[in-house]
This record gives C-alpha cells, structure tokens and sequence, in this order.
C-alpha cells in the first residue's frame, strides 16, 4: 500500500492524494440501502485527464482496483467502494468547457453538478433536460454512469439521448475519443452510449460533449385527485393514448400524499388514493392542461386543480420533490426500488405493490414517473427490527419479480450496482449476460475498474 | 457448397434457398458505387427466427460467411457480397407485430418496409419519423444496420433514438433478447444501441420495438432563396440560435436547384446560389416560418416563399426529394457523400467542396440536411471516363478530409460499409479501432458476419 500512495504521488499534488483512514472511510459508499462496501486504500482527486490517466497506470501496474466516484448520490451502491481499493473522486474535474449556442452542445469535466450544467445553458437560452431528483448535488459524470433519469423523461428522454461524445481514460490509462460534437453520426459501433449507463465498468468520463435543446417555455402544471390508483392510471393511459405530450406526469400514492402534508404542511387533499401531477411546457399549455383534466375527469378523478401561472405550477412540483425525504421523515429507513414497466400495465404494477405492501405487513408508498411507468416503490422499515428489514428486503425483490411479469425492467434510472447483481442476471438471461461481460473484458481485461459491480 | 446448400435446407423450404447463380448475382449489392463485391453461394429468405437460427447454425458449422441484406438501398456497400457467402435476405420477415397506442411501440419484423410501418403507425395517429429518401423501399433491419437518417431528423433525430429493443441472432445461432419494452431502463450495458449502426456485423436482427411518437399537426414549409451558400448558411446558424426547432431545415446548392428544374420544371429560381427549405409541425407554423422568414430575409435571403397549405408545402419537399434523381439524370453517375460537420462550421464545409470541385474539375451538387451539418455532395462524373473516374473518388476522399479537418464525421447516416473503411481507421484511430474489433470479436469470435465491412 505505501507503494500504491507513492506511485500515485508521483505524477498527483500530494493534496490530491488522501490516505488518511477517517478521511477514505467517509468515501465508502454512496446513498444506497443494504449494500456492501469495504474501506478504500486511497482517495484520489485528480483535477487533469492527464492526472487520471497516471492514476490508470499505477492501478493497472499493481493491479488494484479502481472506484470512480461523483457526488455519491446514487441509489445502487455503484459507487460503494471495495477494500483495498482506490477511490477515483471526478468532483474537481468540474469545469464547464464549452457552451454553444448555434452547435447546441456544452462540453463539461464529469464533476460538474447537474444543476449548475442546467443553469448555464439556461443563461445561454439552451436547456439540459435531465433532472434527477438529486440535481443540485448530483455530477454529470455521475449521471452518465448511471444514465440518469428525472421528471422531465416523460417528454426529453434519459441522459443517455444527451451523451453524444465522450473522452474516456481506459483501465490501462490510454485516452479514447468516441463519438462526436455533430447532431448526426454513424461512423463504426455506437461506443459512446455504452458508456452511459455502465456505472465507472468500462472506463473512466473525464470530458463529455452533451446535446442541449432550445430552453421551453415555463411550464404549467395541474394536480388530479383520485378515488383509486386504478382511476389514476386509466387517466394517465387515456392521455398518451390521446397523442398528448406533457413534460411532466407524475403520481403520487395516498402513503406519499400523506407523509408530504406531514412534512410541509402544504393540504394537499388526503381523501385522494392517488395524486396525478401533470404539466406542459408547450405554447399554449393552459389548453393542454384542459385537455388532460377533460381525460382526468372522464378517468374518475374527484377534483382536477390546474395551477394558474408558474409559482403555483412550482408548489405542485415541490410537493412531488419532497415525496421521498418525507416518507423518510415518516418512517424512519426507506428502501427505493426503480421498477418500471410498459406504461399500460402501471396499473397491475402498483396494485400488485399494494398487494406486496400487506403480505410483508409494510407500509409501502409509491411515486412514479407514471408517463414513462418507472416506478419507485418506496419501502419503509425499522432497520432495528430484523425481522422487519428482512421482510423489506424480501418485499423490495419481490417487487422486481412483478416488474420483470409485466415485462418491465428492474431499473429504469438508478442503475444495477451492487444492490440488483442478482437481478440483472434475470432480467438479461444468460445469453445477454455472457455478452455483457465479454464487453467488459474488451474493455477491462484485468477487471479493475469498479469490480463488483453490475455483474 | 453442395454440403452447404444441403444443409442450409434441412431447416429452410426448398423456394427459400436460392443457389442458381443468375438469381445470386442479382443479390450481390447494394446501391453505393466503387465498392467491391462477391459472388454468392446462396441466397436464403428465410420467414422465421427458427430458420434464421438455421442458417447461421450451418454458417458457423461451415465457417461460411453470411452477408445479412434487406432492401439493398443502402450506398456504402454494406449489404454488398463477399466470394462464396450466404446471403441472408429478410425481406420475407415482413409482418408489422404489433402497435401498441398506449405504449407507444411498434414491434416489427426487420424486413417490414420503412413506409410501412410509417403508414401503420399514422393509421393509429402515431409516427415512426425516420425518413431516409429511400423509404418506400428500405427496410427497418437496413435502417438499424446503418443508423438510418433522413429529413426528419433535425427535430426527430435519427434510427438509434427509435430502438429500444431488439431480438438478435448470433453468429453461433442462439437468440439474443436485449432491449425493453418500457420508456425508460438503464439494466446494464445498451447492447440494444450497439446493435443500431453496426451493419449486420454483430448478429442477425430478426424482431425490433420500435418507439414511437404521436403524429405531429401536418407541416409547413417555405423556400428561401439567397445569393451566396455562405449567406443561407449564416441563415442555418440564426435559425439554431433562435431557438427555432424546425421540423425540416434543407439547403440546395445551385447545381442542384438546376438539375431538379431541369428534371421536373418546377421552376425553382435558378438565379439562386442557394436555396433553403424550412418547414415546422407545430401548433402555429406560420407563426414560426414567420420567425424564421425574418432570419433569413435578415441574413441575406433575396427571396422568402412561404407556401400557403399543405399541398405547397408539399411540393417544395418533393423538389428536395429530387435532388438526388435529378443530378443523376443530368450528369450521369453519382457518388454520394454524407459528411456530418458541427451547424456552426457549414458554410466552411460548403466552401470547401466547392474548392475540390474546382481543382479536380468535377460538378459536384451539394444537398445537405442543413440543421444537422449533415452534407450529401453528389460527385458526378463519366465511369467511361477513367481519368475523370480517378478524380472523382479523390475528390470524394477529401471531402471527407474536409469533414474531420473541421471537427465533423465521415458518415451521418450512410454508414461505412465498404465504401469508407480506410476513412473510418482514420477518424476512430488506433485506440478507438482496437474497441471496436474487440466488441466485433465478442460478438463474432469466427468472424462469419459481414466480414470485411466496417474495418
């Protein structure tokens, strides 16, 4: 280990290189429940690709294993280190490079914070869609390793539609240029959105270029009560079915409407078994409003609340931000699960979640990105209680098992880590497994980069 | 081959398996010109997954290489014949699975025409948008083996945003399941997008779902005439700086306004040095061709035509949709270039071409999908002319020079095939090429699929 720190030492600033245990052990593990981790080595911040590159080097020459990191917001354990293992923090890498306003891209370092990306471009007139609820800590780095969703989905799509060209530090050092800073490409394998998603596997992002759209107009948002979740989702299916476009369409269970008032006090309507937050970025979004409070209604919602201009619009949205701290507020521990599912089996998904929620006797609410039918299924446990955390964890599967007979998929944005190994290997089968790992092995044949992970 | 054939039929019906040598030969490419070809063995049109299996069991048995084709309009010689390999036609795999309006998918067969499945989707008031020129003809499998393009895509981007999963058979013959059907999932590496692009080299794509979107109001368009190719360029920039998002954005250079007026008597202006066509699929397009109409007018437009209704607007397309028949009857052969630049450095690529073509004496047309930087110029010239044949593939060569030289690519939606390989080495280099045979390798280990296109 003193060899590993006085290598790295050679070619990093020694405040760059950070070995002392209380200080590696706070790099341990990101926001994930029930995930293993062990204790780093080293904390490595390098601020130049060069600097990661010569990181590269030295773990490939001593064969230690390298965990990248951003803002350790993720929900998978993906960043969780390994024991022995040196901890790859991007976070200093955070410099926006580039914005352009004709070529519509920016060109960022992967610590830059999702939300100062979104802020720049919108100072430039450009928007970056993704929005992970986490984005004011969240680094684009991060983001693409976990192809990072958000609200915005249902219209703009994932971080993987944004990634169009990547600098990458391969395991043995050497720099790749994949991809491109043009609108359109096809020159060779699409290697570049094999990156996104492939949580640090593969290699290291150290310099992205992203695609930005026009900034929209603010968007208007209303709010749907419903008697039944079953209602919500026929609405929510009436209203894609009807060729409509919003920019948000979220739902809310009666446990997360209730712990939200809990925390904020802000009356939403506790009579409700099911809250439908929709909103249009659109031209005339009042009139898209009315269109999907008629299908609502048609739907059997009890009351449809359109907001009257964007600060109520933001009340609405706030109350679908906090629904995770205040189920955690609620119930002490919370488990996130990510299950979606084709968006016209929504209904089976949540109402086979309730079902689950009164066999393992746990409380059990639910937000869903319900225009894209991604699910978070939020279990709340004692972890004090074993019996109670085991049941979680049993509940927590088997609501990936539902997910996967409704054929849908047991991640739709926060990524497989350590916390779904065992459920990646069900949902690809053992063809699409064997490939995904010869992919690995091409990329890193000594596997040090984030071992443990995925698969 | 006597073994071949006998085998190849013990899984296939005898009319599936074509081995008469006057019917091979008219498999043995596609559209692109200067591109070597082979002799087949045998021509199969399978109708199933099972027969596909088949057949790649047997290649794999006999080391046989199988060239996959669909519809053979591709222009880079992707789906041309190598010596003694089977062809594997999917044209017979042409049934439209499903359309689901709530979910918003299609799940097709790979040989279901591109038209098709275009008019089926808005039989359902749904929209399948990629559009290459040769939609009537091309197939979805071809479109996903070279990342297909077309009009559209400035607004609806290209084939890749389309797929979300994908049945595959391998080389050694097992199905490969990869992909979704939901709106979103990030479960392990994306496969299904490595598939999109890599022209049949990876594996036999045998079932695709397909994302669709709801049908847009119908569009409408305007010609803009300008004196210089730089000034409707300065117009492109305006237009992306304005946050316009048009839903076709083409530019016509005045070879090309000339040969469709020549072939169609459309009376374009051929004073024009340029000729740009806008169109929008909004709510309001006047309103916005309106916008757009005082950029360019600002820019330097002598002329701004808006077209009245739909039937107009219909007409400017099909000027635009003749340009490629039209510079071919006027000048004989034709070879396509399809170099994608950043939108900021069009003009400069513009420029350029007209620079090649003066210092090798060619006419060489340039038509381009201005909003994305995509260029197509037409390299005309006298194949019985063996010097003016020489200087028209050294011509074609530095274009593509010109598109990397100003940060751009070799291909935005053709592909490389055999036309481009050396120029794909050049733009990937060393590190970047090493990645994608060692992804080809995994996929492939025999090397029996497509061999010898791509690198």
């Amino acid at each position: 280990m003193g060899d590993l720190i006085s290598l790295l030492r050679t070619g990093l600033p020694d405040e760059a290189v950070m070995a002392d245990p209380d200080v590696t052990a706070s790099y341990a593990t990101d926001m994930a429940s029930f995930c293993d981790s062990g204790a780093p080595a080293v904390v490595v911040l390098p601020r130049t690709v060069e600097q990661v590159q010569h990181v590269m080097r030295v773990a490939t020459e001593l064969r230690v294993p390298v965990v990248p990191q951003g803002a350790r917001t993720g929900l998978s354990g993906a960043a969780n280190a390994s024991d022995g293992c040196v901890v790859l923090s991007l976070t200093r890498m955070n410099r926006i490079l580039e914005i352009d306003t004709v070529d519509r891209i920016a060109v960022v370092e992967p610590g830059v914070v999702n939300a100062e990306l979104s802020r720049a471009a919108a100072a430039e007139g450009l928007y970056y869609p993704p929005d992970p609820s986490s984005w004011e800590q969240c680094t684009i780095g991060g983001n693409i390793g976990t192809g990072a969703g958000g609200l915005c989905c249902v219209k703009y799509g994932v971080t993987s539609e944004y990634v169009i060209g990547l600098d990458v530090v391969l395991a043995d050092g050497r720099l790749l240029r994949t991809g491109r800073r043009t609108a359109k490409g096809v020159a060779g394998y699409d290697l570049t959105r094999l990156f996104v998603g492939s949580e640090g596997s593969l290699g290291i992002v150290v310099r992205a270029v992203l695609s930005l759209k026009p900034a929209p107009p603010a968007q208007l948002a209303l709010a749907a009560e419903f008697p039944s979740v079953a209602a919500a989702c026929d609405a929510v299916c009436a209203i894609s079915q009807g060729g409509h476009v919003p920019s948000l369409l979220e739902l809310m269970d009666r446990t997360t409407v209730r712990a939200v008032n809990d925390m904020t006090r802000m009356g939403l309507p506790e009579t409700t078994e099911a809250l439908l937050l929709a909103a249009f970025d659109t031209p005339d979004p009042a009139a898209d409003l009315g269109a999907v409070a008629a299908l609502c209604t048609a739907a059997g919602a009890s009351a449809v609340v359109p907001a009257e201009d964007a600060a109520e619009s933001e009340l609405l949205l706030q109350a679908r931000r906090s629904a995770l701290p205040a189920l955690e507020r609620a119930t002490g521990t919370t488990m996130i699960d990510d299950v979606a599912v084709p968006r016209s089996r929504l209904a089976e998904m949540l109402d086979g979640v309730a079902a689950i929620a009164d066999r393992y006797d746990l409380v059990i609410g639910v937000c869903a990105h319900a225009g894209d039918g991604n699910t978070h299924p939020v279990v709340c446990f004692d972890p004090a209680d074993a019996d109670q955390a085991r049941r979680a964890r049993a509940s927590f599967d088997e609501i990936m098992a539902l997910g996967l007979e409704l054929g849908g998929t047991i991640t739709g944005e926060h990524g497989v880590g350590v916390l779904k190994k065992d459920w990646l290997a069900r949902e690809l089968g053992p063809v699409g497994l064997e490939l995904q790992r010869g992919v690995k092995q091409v990329f890193d044949p000594l596997g040090l980069l984030n071992p443990g992970k995925l698969f």
